[in-house]
C-alpha cells in the first residue's frame, strides 16, 4: 500500500503513524520528495483498509499495489481451480473450469411441480445440459409475489437428478435453510446476497461447491472480496457468475457485463460462468449473449428453459422452450469448437 | 395496470390471455384503437408483476398504475406514522415521524469498549442527541477487517444506555441473532441486507422499530418493496434511511441523494432518515450534508461520533469528534427552527 | 401514448386538455375506468414528449406505445440500410450493414506522422482490414493533452488511404471543421458530441456516412433519437456504434455493453458496429471483446493498432501491435465464418 | 504523480522509461522497496496523464498525487473567484461567489414571446431574483421538439432586461451563435456541451461569464477539467452549476448531487450554483431542493418560472408559478440568515 502524506504534515504526527503502522506488523518504506511524502508499507496489508488511514488528517491519500484478497488470487494460486461435479444420485456431471468445455447450466427459474422439473431436465439433458438448474427458495422484490416451493421444490429436483443424473444446482437463501441443502450439489448464493457476510460464513464451512452470482451493482473486487469470505472460512471451491449489472439504461433488465471474464480468469483462479437470462430478461436475447458468453472464455453457462413460459410462475418472459435451448447448444457447440471447447 | 397488446394479437390468445387474468380475480377494461388494443387490470395488482406478462408474446408493454406495495403506501395510510421510543433502560426518549422533531442518533461506528461508548454516549447526549447508535455485528467488505465485537458489543451498549438513558440503535446482521437483540430499541437492518428477503420477514415478526436502509443501488420501488415485507409480516413500525447510493463518480463514497425525502413523504407515511457519514465517508463534509437533511424535511439523522477518530477500528475516516458534534448540533437547531422543527 | 389522467379530474380541466390535443393533430381514444380515465392518444405523437403533459396537474402518467423515432425505426423502413463505402481515392472498399460481412476499421488513435500512419495502415491492409481509421481532431478531457494535428492530420489520412486504398474514418468535432472533410469516407461523431444537437444537424446536411458513437452515459432511445437528427436533416447514411458506457465500476474505462447489438438490430435498419478499444482501455483485452462483438451479430469493428504503443501520443494502453492485430484476425474469421459472414 | 513499476521490470525497459519521463521535463524520485519499485514525477505533470504511462507493459498503476486541473484548483488560486455581474442595460445587477449572498436566476424554460417573458421577468424581479434566465436556443432529445426561437428569442431577452434591468443568462450551443451573444451577461454552456470542447475553446476567448453545466454523468474532475479548457483560453469567469446526474433510478429525471457544493468550494475558488428544476423535473419537489443548495452553501441558484406551465412549450412540468416562485424566496431568505448571507 503507498500512502501519500500531506505536505506539510506535522512529524510527531507522522512519527505516531509510522509507530501505528510498524505495530501492525508492517515494514514501512520512506520516500521524501520536494512536495509530498510517501510510506510504502511492505508486508500483508489485507487486514488494512485505505479508508481507515483517511482517518488521519495528515494523510493526503491511501492506494492498494497488491489485491486485498488472497486465497480468490491468482498470484497465490496460479493454477486453475477445477470444481468436479459428480452427481450425487451416481451417474452424469461435469468439471467446471477445466479449460476445455463450457458446462451449461438449464432449468426452469422456479421448481413449479414433478411433471414440470422432470420434462424439463429431460429435455435439456437430451440437448446437451450439464447440470439441472431450479429455484426452490425464490428471492423476490415483492412479498406478493410466488415465493417458490421451498423444500417441497428441494425433494422434486432431487426426483428429477434421479430421473436423469443431472446435477443439480439452486439457491440457498438463509442459513437456517443450510440443513436442507447437504445434498445438492452445487449451492448458489444469489446477487441479493452476495455481501449477505453471516451466510457467506457459513457456506464457507461446508464442502458443496458454491455458485456466488455477482450483485447488481458490486465491484469486481467487492465480488472477489465475497468470494475471499467464503474461501477464508474453509471452502474453496467457488464458481463465480456474472448475472448483469445495473446502469442508468433499462432497455435490458440488467446490462451484462462480459468483460468480466477475461478480466477474472487473469486476477483470479477461480471459474467463472454467465447467466444470460438474469441479465437481459428478454426471451429473444438469451441466445444471443449466450454465444458470446462462450466467445469470451467463459467457464459454462446457466439458462433458463421452461416447457410452457407464458404460463411460468416466475420469469417466463426470459425462458427458452426446449426446442429453443435444443437449436441453441447446436450453435454454442461451433463457438465453443472455435474454443478448442466442447459444451 | 395497463397491457398494451401487439398489433396483430391473434384473437385465440387474446381470449386465453383475458381468461387467466380473470381466473386470478382481476376485471378487465378493454379498449380497442387503431393500432393498438389496451386492457385495464382493475382490483388487486400487488401479486402480478408486469414482467410475467411479458412471457406473453402478444403483450406489447404492461406498466402499473398503482405503486406494487400496499401497506407502505400513503394512499392506503395517509396519516403519518410516528414511532414512539421510550429508552427501554426508563429514562430518555423520543419520537421519530410526528413532524415537529428533527431526532438525532449518535455514537461510534463500531462499539470498542465500555469507557469509549460510554464517554461518547454522555457527549452526545449533552449535545442533544436523542439516542445512541454503535456497531456491535458489522458488515466489512473484507473477512479480514474488524467485524464487531458481537454480542458483548451489544451489552456495552446496553451500559451505555443505562449510563445516559439514551434508547440504542444498533444492526442486526442474521436471523440467528435476533434472540440477542430482544432487548435493542432500534433495530438496523443493513444497506447490503435490504433485499435479504428472509431476514425482512423474520423481523417483521417482532414489535421492535425496524430501521431500514437503502441498498447502494435500490430503486425507490426497490426500497419501498422492503419496507413492505416487514410489514406483511406484521411489524408497521419501519423507518427509512437513505445512506448514499452508488453512481458512476466517487469523490465521496456514495451519493447522498436528498431528494428521496421528500419524494418518500410524499409516497409513504413511514418515517424518513438521513446517514451523511457514511454517505460521503468524509468528516469534513458530514456536517453539511446534515444541514441539507434538515432542510429537506428528514424526520432525523443519524450520524458517526468518536472520541478518537484516528485510532477508530472502523470508519474513522467519517467520524466526527464530540466537539465537532456539539458545534453542529447548534447549527441543525437553527436549521430545525425555520421548519418550526426542534432536535 | 398513453395517457393516465387522476383519480377525480375536474371534467372541465379534461375537456380543455383533450381540446389542447386534438387541436395538435391527434384522435382520442377515451376509456373510463373505476379509478382512472385513460387517453389514447392516436397519430404522429414523435413532436410530443410524456414530460410535457406531466406540466398538467390531471395528468398522473403519459407513456409511448410507438418509438419517439421514425426514420431510424424499421418498422418504418423494415429492410436494413447497407452502406456502401468505394474508397475516394479509387480501389478497396467495403459495404456495412449487408448482413454477409463483419468489417473492420483498424488503425491509431491519433495520426502522428506521414511514416508511423502509413506503416500502420499498410499493415492492417494486409491483415484484412477493410477501413482505415486515425484521428486528427481529437477530443480530450483536459487541455494540456495532445489535441491532434488536425487539418495536417487529415491530409496524412489521405496519403495512407493513397498508398493502400482504404477508405478513411476520422472524427469531425466542430461545424466550422466541415469544409475540410469534404473527402473523408466516413465522418466519426464522437461520444462526447453524441448530443451536440447543432453538429448532428449539420453533418445531416452532407452525404458522407456518419458514424455516431453512443454517448457514455446515453440510453439507446437518446442514441437513436440523435441517429434521428442525423436522418431528420437528409442524410440516412448512419453507422451506429457502441463503444462502452459508464457505470458504477472501473475495472475497465467503460463497460461494453453488447447487448445493444441485437437490440439495436431489432430495432433499426441501421449497421450497427462496436469499438472495444475505447470500451475496455486495456490492449489485452481488446481482442476477446472483438470476438463476442463478432458472436453477437455486429456488422463491424473499429480497433485501435499502433506500430508503437508505448509511444503513442494518446491511448497507447489500448493500441494492439500490427502483429497482434493480424493474429486477432484470424480468430475473427472463425467466429464469422459460425454465422456465414466474412470479415 | 506516483508510478508504480510491475515486479521484475527488465532494468533496461526502466530505464527508457525514465528518460523518456526526464525528457519531458519531470525530476524523478526512485524507490525500491522488496516488491516494487515507484517512481514519484516531480513538476508539471498536467500535461501527462496516468493511462498514457500504462501503454508500457513495465507499468502497474499510474496515479496522481496534484490535481490535473491549474487555473481551476483552488492550491493554485486560493482566493474566492467573484464574478460581479452588472446588466448590460444599465441597472441592476450582482455579485456570484462573494460568500455573502446566494443569487437566484429566475424566469422560463424557453422563450415564447414578448409577453410571456416580460410578464415572468417583472415577477421574478418582484419576488427578488438577481438574473433573468431564459432558453432561446433549446437543446432538445428529439429533432421534432420546439427548438427555441433562436436569434429572436435573444432579441425578446434583451427587451426584457431593459424593461426590468435584470441581467440576462441564457445558452449558447454552437460557435457559429457567438456574434449573436457579445451583449449576453452571462452564457450558459448546457450539460450536453461540457465536454464539446472546441466550443469551451471559444469561449474561453471571451470575456462574457460562462456558466458551465456539468455533464449527466461527468465526474466532478470532468467538470473541473472543462471549467479549465475555458480558463486555459483566457476566460477566468467560470461559473459551475451542478443540474443533477444520471443514476440507475428514475424516480426523479435526475438525481440532484448536493455534495459537490462543499466538495467544489474547497477543491476550486470558482463560484457554485445548483439547478434543482432540471435536476428534478418535478413542480412540486423544486422547492424543497432549493433549501437545500442554500444549506450546502451554493453561491445561487437558477430556477424555472413560467407564467402558464400547464401551456409551457419546454419543461413546464418543473417550473414554478410567479405565486409559488415568490413564497418560495421567502422561506430561502430565511434558509440563508442562518448563514448569514441574503439573496
Amino acid at each position: 500500500m503507498i500512502v501519500v502524506l500531506k505536505n506539510g504534515a506535522p512529524s510527531q504526527k507522522v512519527d505516531e503513524l509510522k509507530a501505528r503502522l510498524k505495530a501492525r506488523g508492517l515494514d514501512l518504506h520512506e520516500s521524501k520528495g520536494a512536495d509530498v511524502t510517501i510510506l510504502g508499507l511492505i508486508g500483508d496489508t489485507s487486514r488494512i483498509q485505505p479508508e481507515e488511514l483517511l482517518a488521519n488528517d495528515i494523510v493526503e491519500s491511501a492506494q492498494r499495489v497488491k489485491a486485498p484478497y488472497k486465497q480468490a488470487s491468482r498470484s497465490f494460486h496460479p493454477a486453475d481451480t477445477v470444481i468436479a461435479v459428480l452427481s450425487k444420485s451416481g451417474a452424469a456431471g461435469a468439471s467446471i473450469g477445466d479449460g476445455k468445455t463450457c458446462a451449461v447450466m438449464a432449468g426452469p427459474c422456479s421448481v413449479e411441480s414433478e411433471a414440470q422439473v422432470v420434462e424439463v431436465a429431460k429435455a435439456v439433458r437430451a440437448s446437451g445440459a450439464r447440470f439441472l438448474r431450479g429455484g426452490a427458495f425464490k428471492p423476490r422484490t415483492s412479498p406478493y409475489s410466488f415465493q417458490g416451493l421451498g423444500a417441497d421444490g428441494l425433494e422434486l429436483l432431487k426426483i428429477a437428478r434421479k430421473e436423469t443424473g443431472l446435477p443439480i444446482v439452486t439457491e440457498l437463501m438463509a442459513i437456517n435453510q443450510i440443513p436442507l441443502f447437504a445434498d445438492v450439489d452445487i449451492i448458489q448464493i444469489g446477487a441479493r446476497n452476495m455481501q449477505n457476510f453471516d451466510l457467506l460464513k457459513e457456506v464457507g464451512k461446508l464442502s458443496n461447491p458454491i455458485l456466488l452470482k455477482r450483485g447488481l451493482s458490486a465491484t469486481v473486487k467487492e465480488f472477489l472480496m465475497s468470494a475471499e469470505y467464503i474461501m477464508a472460512s474453509g471452502n474453496e471451491n467457488v464458481i463465480l457468475c456474472e448475472r448483469g449489472i445495473r446502469t442508468f439504461d433499462n432497455y435490458t433488465r440488467n446490462c451484462l457485463d462480459l468483460s468480466i471474464v477475461p478480466y477474472l480468469k487473469k486476477e483470479t483462479h477461480l471459474p467463472v460462468i454467465i447467466d444470460p437470462s438474469h441479465a437481459c430478461g428478454i426471451r429473444w436475447m438469451v441466445p444471443t449473449l449466450a454465444k458470446a458468453a462462450v466467445a469470451v472464455g467463459a467457464d459454462g453457462l446457466i439458462i433458463e428453459v421452461h416447457n410452457n413460459p407464458e404460463k411460468a410462475l416466475c420469469d417466463g418472459e426470459q425462458s427458452l422452450t426446449p426446442a429453443q435451448f435444443a437449436d441453441l447448444m447446436g450453435v454454442l457447440s461451433q463457438y465453443a469448437a472455435v474454443e478448442g471447447r466442447t459444451l
